[in-house]
């Protein structure tokens, strides 16, 4: 409360949170009162409480994701995919590789860098069918078409599938085809496409908004389990900020930080979180021994010739670099990267 | 060029240049060598370019847009919104106020907020039927029949209804009795659904996303124009920055700066650009002083028992008194408020 | 405290909290346990609680500014500057005018732009003779000889003399010259120079740090008081964000929000705010509209040729403008400007 | 140029570029005419081309340091510190730990502490005699008498010192005792002291400030190189952004993207990088991880009574793990730990 709050003022708050059933505690301090209130199963709506008459602020305390949260689920999550070749773990000590192309561009493209990811020793095959793009007039992904060759990839190779969705129809075509469907960064707080995607019977992949809190993400990954689906793996992708030097801020604390608030798992992009291929190997090194449960990395055979995000996606031979440094700090602090 | 760039690489820049068309004129500096590049009709995926040998780095000079950018198109748009009881304008000399509030509640909630604003001499309501929330346990609007008390107000009042749609299903319901469709910040990248905007035959207003750089705001608005509909206002909402004193960070440098890049109008919403009611109306004054085409602002009569966003409406008083100074600032700049 | 805090873990918190002679308050959940604290008179360093076992959060309720703060002096500040041609006030419902070149670049230029800025009735003069630049290769002031130049527009003209001092041995100089000592928005946590200021005997006019919170802000400010100068006039100058269309990002919502937290009076300078002379009519009108209570405007009369920050000077016809268009906006709120 | 630039106004540009013996090359496009300028000798004051009529917008190619680029300089240098027991290396491929307490607090804890950061194999010990703190209640450091202790420190235990300077008469003192003198992210534009440091006759460890670019960042070095002084120890250590769950962004990136732009070493601070304990450790190894020429590390034997930032100080056995791991990361990239 305000510092010149009147006894009635404090009492008026007091009254509209007992009139919700909830449980008031006046603090009376030297300057101010404190009201602390418990009891509420979620969040509380505070803005209504602030704007009474002298009240100074409302902060909250509790969390309000009670699924993806860890106080209610202490042990780590572990999502297991299902591949043609038996089943790829992401979560408690495994670090799992999912490599590809940003969007299939063609069949040879695709089976091109599928063989690669696989030698290198990989199991997960991401490539986009549909991709949301800035512009109206770039590259908007081969639709259909790039699920088929997804789908002859995952019967050529082995492989598990990863690829987008933007919509709820796109969402329908996913599904059938995709081992894990990915929800982008533009769409995490879609919240009708989070509905869909909880009703989905594959693993979401949900990656952080451009500016989204780790609240915020939590938030996200709530929608989907508050509609049954309970496998949601996090991506921290990078973040906007002040920096021009990458296309984004990669926030590498969001791995313990995530690892903190909720059981789910937490991968990296490194690709999209720098948007320089120089800097995709440090900062993937850098998530690996920062106790990520993945990395989703962008690789193309020919980038300098990618439709979309060329400048980005890594050569075979770094990504096969990049599996054996990863392999050995992985080890470092007891995790394992397959 | 890298200072280090052989004469081998440059010539191999200038003919992967070529082979798209388009011309190449090589600048040598003492230190470096750049090469201009010319003959593009919109933006070229510099991506595939940067990643060759021998190159720093690509900047994009001209603008992506074509239909939102004022190259082509000098003259300010002026946007006709229909209403019961004439055309509202929006932009050119027009600053339009938009006032209701955020989510409609009932009937008797509508219908006692819709006559304050009327009463104060605006032509537009706002009130949300469909509401994107961060959290799945949130009020997500009454829906359909919200959109019928949105019905009732607009014959009762003659207040032309400004709305929000957050998925295709809600956009073909909104589209029938709203005025103008209310496309989100958090879907401003929802690509599906701003296609689906550009088909509709009703004005869209866009909100600015909530780490959206200008150019990826007219963008947005391309996606939409690129599907026939011109009719698009922009408005600037708050962006996410480190400041923790008000919920977002409202950047009305955008004014002048969307006005000088785009020939659309641009409006203003202070109310989520604050989050705080006691900042609503400096800043609402400061956006028309600016040179702003209009205001989105939350009006409430009871914001302590709305349901969602109490915090930042302001009071019918509050209106009344805003309409009176924003008609005199607008005044002073040769605009005309309604 | 943590869901699985024990007793033993609360009562040991409680413990180091009485030990500091403060006051524990147990608030009980039925998740949590919280323990509110009272009786400091100050700010307590809350890290060593956050360090304790079972704890999960520190959060500070009482703000750390003593003399800045509002709630020990509620009354808003008026500062008052002597010129030669009697006292200019800022603060209160006197909206000051100060305005100039960005730097003392010689007699003449100096003499030509106070000469304008006197016309079109404004009482206090800017003008650098200490520049903090980016680059060591810049021109980095006149120094001394540029003071002298001050002294003399003072006595000529009549005009009040606003200038920066970047360490202890040119504030020893400015604070002789100036009627007000400018603390740069890169100083503005240099202690050494804030209690140099509070020592000084002319009021201070301290800019807002590029990344400073408000509450940063204030502290800053708080220096200053603490040592005995109580005339600190705050200015908000654009703070870095993401954005790209504009130098810095320009928070009017810093207007309100300061006059909330502090009696102190705070100005607008929306030429480093936005860093193009094209938006810096548009935003000091709004900085008006919003209630600042002042602006710090940089005028060139031949902004092509000068020697740092052409680009965001205004001609001298738009200073007289902006008098005019202030004039009628701040009269709007029942402001005076001058 | 703007589009509808006229032939005179580009010829009065190019006249004007011309006028400083700088090289014009006009590009003609389909819409717009582009004017290389070529023949500058460091950075150009483009704000003053930027107001000409008819110019659209100036963007810098070349880097404005010459001294801290890797232009001119390739190699990366490896800056050798001078101990009791040797030199310690930083930078090329030696990853040097530096490690100790935020606050010299008495006698005892720096030994207490020095004696740990010894034996688990540092070789570095920083700790500060003078801190830069927010609010003037706060403990501002020892001042002489912890210098005094860091001498003791330094010939007790054999370890290099590495401690704070404030402003030029902390400087004083320090370079008389330290083996390294830091200069603060809150000094980092100080120009004054940078200066200052650039005329000591000890290697300077340089923070960057909270939200400088790397281009500002490598600008603050050159001011201390362009002084004499060529051993620069960069150091990042977090910068401010939305995120609200770390008390900085540690922005691990600027590593790869400094060597790039760079010959300096460039290290870590991973405790004000994150501001929390639980966070040190994982952001220590993905800093090592991805190429850190070193580590700048908190360490408090008895955290929850630190004087000063206890909450994100690790423990003596978090950091011999520490040690441990970091060896083994740096070894998978073929650097040495020490």
């Amino acid at each position: 409360m305000e510092t010149r709050a009147t006894d009635e003022q404090i009492r008026a708050v007091c009254e509209r949170i007992a009139s919700r059933s909830l449980q008031t505690h006046v603090v009376r301090g030297s300057l101010r009162t404190a009201i602390a209130v418990t009891g509420n199963s979620g969040a509380i709506d505070i803005g209504s409480l602030e704007s009474m008459p002298g009240v100074l602020e409302c902060t909250a305390v509790s969390k309000p994701y009670k699924l993806a949260g860890r106080d209610a689920h202490p042990e780590s999550t572990v999502i297991h995919i299902s591949t043609p070749l038996g089943v790829a773990a992401v979560g408690g000590r495994s670090v799992a590789m999912i490599a590809g192309p940003c969007a299939i561009e063609s069949r040879e493209q695709a089976f091109t860098i599928a063989e690669c990811v696989k030698a290198a020793g990989a199991r997960l095959f991401r490539g986009g069918a549909y991709k949301p793009r800035t512009s109206p007039y770039s590259f908007q992904g081969l639709g259909e078409p790039g699920l088929k060759i997804l789908r002859e990839v995952r019967e050529q190779f082995g492989l598990g599938i990863v690829t987008e969705a933007v919509d709820q129809e796109s969402l329908d075509l996913v599904e059938v085809v995709a081992d894990v469907i990915q929800i982008g960064a533009r769409s995490m707080q879609n919240f009708s496409l989070l509905k869909r995607a909880g009703r989905a019977r594959k693993p979401i992949l949900l990656k952080r908004g451009m500016s989204a809190t780790l609240d915020e993400f939590l938030m996200a990954a709530e929608y989907i389990m508050a509609e049954g689906n309970d496998a949601v793996i996090l991506c921290e992708r990078g973040v906007r900020t002040f920096n021009d030097h990458t296309r984004n801020t990669l926030d590498l604390s969001a791995i313990p930080a995530i690892h903190r608030r909720s059981h789910l798992p937490i991968i990296v992009d490194p690709s999209h979180g720098t948007g320089q291929r120089r800097n995709v190997l440090p900062l993937a090194r850098a998530a690996v021994a920062a106790g990520a449960d993945g990395l989703l990395v962008e690789v193309h055979h020919a980038p300098e010739a990618a439709l979309s995000d060329g400048r980005q996606a890594i050569l075979p031979a770094e990504f096969a670099q990049l599996m054996a440094e990863g392999r050995e700090i992985a080890a470092v602090i007891g995790n394992t990267l397959s």
